[in-house]
């Protein structure tokens, strides 16, 4: 994917290279592929899903990334119904600095908070980026 | 309140001690006090959520209890309806190494995951207990 | 209140009145009256819910009303955000056969599927319940 | 309330100017008064809720504001626990061409698709606002 | 499917013949095709999808079915888990005026109130109902 | 599998001894089976599911087992989004004297506290349930 979206109005902003720039800082590559798919219906989406999240609450010091990255997973997995964000979430948290173990006690963590089935529901999709995670490190 | 839950039974189990070790290490006194008033209807209930919670879960290692209260936050702010939890772990989170710009950026960014109501009302609380710790500093 | 419900066009159908023949055995007086404010706005509220709720689903055969009440309060718990339908299921389930701990018992169970803040919350509102019967039965 | 936020760096923005005409046209005066009361946590949240919310969002075209107001009254009625967000939403409805009655049937048709209990809780909220508005008008 | 559901104790009601009325109106043939699955285990399933949601809510003067169907969308994406009904009432909306700007707005609109991960499922969930849309028109 | 559980330290507690027998009595085989492929990232979680789950809130008296699981039913058909658990506790429920009937009535009844559509989809789950249990009978 490029930086191309459609809806460049604002594109010159400030806020939209800010957030692009910390977008790739999380999440390398990857990430936006998916809200492509999207761009015949809401041509802005990319921008608005870099603008908002990215360049303005991602880039706010006060907060490292890596916390930011737990705190999205903890949210996902507490309130469910959310397991592709989940996953992006899970990826950017191991790619910023969060160790697999964290991210499997916050998730676990969750069972307190929501329950059991959420918990439960989210350690698979944990396991599951885990077990993809090794294959993929084997095939290298 | 003290140590002493009707339901003793298990009191004697290391779960037990060791959840009551690691509650107090992060919540100090208070926080179970507001369960004390359900033990007429559920006598076991400190010992429930001291165990589990507190025995099994916080004291695992693998997460440091600043994140594991901030995970909390994000949790109870996204799933909203749980303000006197959300209280609870505000506290604990700045009794435990969380700056207030920390608490109030993962409230915050609840805004991204949980849309903005959710994280306006959790940001109502946050503000609120930062006053009262304010005006309780100025009283010392 | 009386029977006399605005929007009475369907009045005489055979499930208005099956409805409210099971609405009066299973909640006594009262229960409507809470609706009864909000008539002015949607005259028929107080048909709708009798009708499909009493009418069609609590007069089915094959689950006691009891089990129904205390499904009703999982529920609530469970969802959280409802608790003035959770004092009235609560004060229907003591009505209609259940014992004080097996309210308490299906509320403190919630803790397992929909974590410890909702069956806590849940909890202060049976305790409140209880308390105010305690309180009325004495008087008496 | 004024136009001077805190956090002004993109306050000559074109997307913060859009949002914040299209933001009275819709509510008027108040709305963000209540906002402020957060700033000295977060000064840009007055920003952060013109920018998306109003410069992005509500600034497209293809849907009208009146019909954008009772979608939000739906979500808000369904999700629960919004009750604020619920009320600055009624009174935008209202002032955007919706009329009570309007209102009132998204309201109670979330009975279908969320409960009774979700939709009765918010047909409270929705009384309660009509009835401060009769007394205003009565008033003037 | 023809008109013959079991249960058909009340089927001469004027609730029945009103909601079926209505729902052919807006759901054209097909919609109930689902509940039918279900009519061994709950023989009145079909009657009751009709008669309160159809007969005596969508019957209900005071708002147009174009303005209903485009809250459900917004109730459902909103809500999350109800991805088979965000399916019907997307086809709903689009058959009884809504264009298919509306829809898109609509549910976009939800990541502010919801947000981003529910407002991009559901618009993952529009697309692919346009697609299919855009396939079977070219067949034709 | 068996109840050689990584993470045995307290292996010997009454606690989990309890709650592995209760659990027996409850579920049979099978059960715990799903939770193993979770044992390399959490060794405990065997552990914790029976701990206070089974050691804990079903060991406890005041409420039998077939309204426990009817309860459990309700809960996770009303907040959706628990399928593989909602299927756990209707086979538990079926298999500790509740009926058919008393299973499918829970969850219909479901539709009047969280609305249709959480409903319908869990009522599917039951539909699902009950087939794979009639044509494993028939293959017997």
């Amino acid at each position: 994917m490029t930086d191309e979206f459609p809806g460049k109005v604002e594109m010159s902003s400030e806020k939209y290279d800010r957030g692009m720039k910390k977008f790739r800082e999380i999440d390398g590559k990857g990430g936006l592929r998916a809200v492509e798919y999207l761009e015949d219906m809401v041509p802005e989406i990319g921008r608005y899903l870099i603008e908002y999240p990215f360049g303005d609450i991602y880039s706010r010091p006060g907060l490292d990334i890596r916390t930011r990255e737990l705190a999205a997973i903890a949210a996902m997995a507490a309130m469910g119904g959310c397991d592709p964000q989940l996953r992006v979430h899970i990826h950017a948290a191991l790619n910023n600095g969060a160790t697999r173990q964290e991210v499997i006690e916050v998730v676990l963590q969750m069972s307190v908070y929501a329950g059991f089935p959420k918990a439960i529901n989210a350690l698979y999709t944990v396991k599951d980026i885990l077990d993809k995670r090794d294959s993929k490190e084997k095939e290298e």
